[in-house]
């Protein structure tokens, strides 16, 4: 692979942030141009105050998915049928947005919000963003005037250029913090609540939450997970058929080795604020080496979730076969798995 | 964006046209070569005389969409299941030919035709052009006669290079201008008759006539349209979330901006026989600066129309979050769009 | 086209094979870096010694699509929802692996194996094949360890770096030559047998057999063909709207013609053992020169098998349209095809 010379991690939350004079947050975007082996999904850290708000904007040829850290959000969202969608998450909370829908995000509560966007294009840029903002000061006034049915000095009193962050207010009750519903849902088209996930959960080793298109049926690109790995714990070898994997630790400390044929292997560390990236196909693992519980978001640019774990395969195969692939006697290869391991605790030593 | 320095206007009916030594049409073709911002859509504008045909051919890497300005078009077309239609067409009606089908184009009525075809790839060329005269004048004769079934002799009596115009005479009922069919119908697989559907009209802006994949099943690549606009009428700010746009004026004057984000915006005026175009997301509108009707074609790379209006956006968003998001008073915030426009009249001024 | 200077035509089993220092089977892989025209298909041809085995392993990058030419093939695969599938595959069958599932395939027969598998990417390499001794041997002993549930020391017994050809014993009907199956199946989900079809057949002419998606449902992105064609027999001129055509030459000598438009034309002989390409869309035939049958094996990179023969089209076409097409008289044209041909007899001279 031509990749053997990439390092497949970026320490995302020291790259210097985009800021703006009027304040209201911070964001940290990583794309292609920044982390070369992350041809595929682009992702932003992003920071607002309460009341805070990322502008009305749309991008043009990306997906927007994203998992809530910490605080509470409020977006709204338009789709082509001309719908509106006011939704409100919290820490573990998902959202999606299909490319080209316009969409705001604003900080509602009254702590710091917190969230990870992770985009299924690597050359996701600002160039790519449009503001609502932006585009009403590019135009000519009259045909702003025109459009929105005001007048020319109404035009004048508006934004002369994009405002990326806006100052609002913390929102009252009254503002429709989400649309008005007849009945409680846990799921809607634009909201999946992961971390409310039951999870997989393999003793000793740590748990394993998926959402994909099956189970959230507007992620048609993106395709989410969390694991939680206990220290010394081991996601096993494996590897994704059908997708890159663009990953954020949120907590903890990981090894997390990555194999491209021929020999080629890379291994780095990882800590809270640092992203990774795995090419489809390429087979590696992921070691809690801390002491405490290790916490990472994945992103697969895929509908679905699809690996194939070492353990499973091995396990499938005849035992003749797999002592004439090893050259090895039948006592080593009754030692082999029997079963599909996923997560591996600690080894008792 | 980086098509800041792109023009997004190309004057096509002023090209130098292909013409053939035998005459019988004249055609103009802009791919992403001579207009290099219509990068996933080309076009070809064909005038033929009565009589004349564009020869059996097929296209090796694009599908044809096609809308008839003037005079009386016969096609046929093969499909892969070895199925053969024959269509009439009128000002007005549309036809789609799958990439690869082999068709033939025949002008038959006692006037001269005008189309306009659409090609779903920006690399659209005569190079992929494939003609059945410059095909079995390729092959060595023995094997177009054992093809043909035929003898070399009369293999040598075949056009020894691509004829490409073909003249041929204006047929008669008995020759087939359409295949035979026990009841009439409005819609064939591969004709749609765009003009006569009942347009979405704003009574002072125009009207809106789309025919995509769901009114027409065949074309599952290419989304056409005709917007009539009146005198003054605006095509309010908007974007396609899922497709380029390449735009064919037709009658009348317009001007048309681009907006491309971080305020980049290019603006330009077109007459009857200019093209534009707009990349997928960008943000644009298209007013009427005539003193007469204006008509433009647009084709879309999609096999669904998708547009995101600025007044069905900003209304569907709740008004406090307005308010910080533009940093102005409720007053101005409640003079915007409370409601979907589309086409919006002259003001009234 | 642009390829108008390229050789359609590739010398594969002359082509130095990989060999491993341990013997147990050779292979000639052949890519779009050794033979520029098959951009979207590559082709393996390989032997293996009865009890050899191509080790376990998986491709990044591409499905496999395979046909067993002599001897009898023990495969197992794993999918991604941890099934796993032991097949047997005799001379004529088919077998098909989705992009990134593990198999291993071993020649299980007292006599020596032979097989051509076709990849649907014409960048397939060696760079994106993954073996698991590969796997095993580039992590850290202490992971591959605790990933297989095993000791260091026992890692340290398996081979230190990738086996790619491992020499295991013909297996015992014990060993699982086929997954145990409570009736016979004719087709398994990752097994056809092509062979075993009743062909189309043309008399004087030859066969047709043809197996994608409609007949064989796990073969999403490759359609394969068998055709057998008499001494002087032809594969009438025709194209494939949907595919680009890769050949394998098996017995017999073969004229394969490629019209590229322009009256660009590419003309070439194959024997047994070489190999061709077809761009989608190109127009070509293919007549036996020889004085035995003539076999050749197809792989077209799409679901669905589509092709539009010169018979088919004209026969469908009004006689006065092709009189001005081709500006010869109704006599002429009386003598076109007027059925649909497919495969057409030596001419009786």
């Amino acid at each position: 692979m031509a990749e053997e010379q990439l390092s497949f991690k970026f320490k995302m939350e020291a790259k210097e942030p985009r800021i703006e004079p009027g304040g209201g947050g911070i964001t940290r975007g990583v794309s292609v141009r920044e982390f070369p082996a992350s041809k595929n999904l682009a992702g932003v850290s992003m920071h607002l105050d309460p009341g805070a708000m990322r502008e009305l904007h749309w991008h043009a040829n990306a997906a927007e998915w994203a998992y809530v850290v910490k605080g509470a959000v409020r977006t709204t969202t338009i789709d082509p049928e001309g719908n509106t969608y006011i939704d409100l998450f919290y820490p573990g909370d998902v959202w999606y947005f299909p490319r080209g829908y316009g969409h705001v995000l604003q900080c509602v509560g009254e702590e710091q919000c917190h969230f990870i966007l992770i985009f299924d294009n690597g050359d996701f840029s600002e160039d790519h963003t449009f503001s609502v903002t932006d585009f009403l000061s590019s135009v000519p006034p009259a045909i702003a005037a025109q459009s929105l049915g005001i007048s020319v000095e109404d035009v004048d009193k508006l934004p002369k250029k994009e405002v990326y962050f806006a100052q609002g207010k913390v929102p009252s009750v009254g503002s429709g913090l989400a649309v008005a519903r007849k009945e409680t849902t846990l799921v809607s088209p634009h909201r999946y609540p992961l971390a409310a996930q039951q999870p997989i959960l393999v003793p000793g080793g740590g748990t394993q939450r998926i959402v994909s298109k099956k189970e959230f049926p507007i992620a048609t690109t993106i395709t989410g997970a969390i694991f939680e790995i206990e220290p010394g714990g081991l996601r096993e070898l494996h590897w994704h058929p059908n997708a890159d994997e663009w990953s954020y630790f949120i907590q903890g400390h990981a090894e997390m080795g990555v194999f491209l044929a021929e020999h080629n292997f890379v291994v780095d560390t990882y800590e809270a604020g640092d992203i990774g990236y795995v090419p489809m196909g390429a087979g590696h693992y992921i070691k809690n080496i801390g002491t405490e519980k290790m916490i990472v978001l994945l992103g697969f640019n895929s509908p679905f979730y699809e690996a194939i774990d070492l353990s499973t395969w091995l396990s499938g195969n005849p035992k003749d076969l797999l002592e004439g692939n090893f050259g090895v006697g039948a006592d080593l290869i009754s030692r082999f798995p029997t079963e599909s391991k996923l997560l591996i605790p600690k080894e008792n030593d």
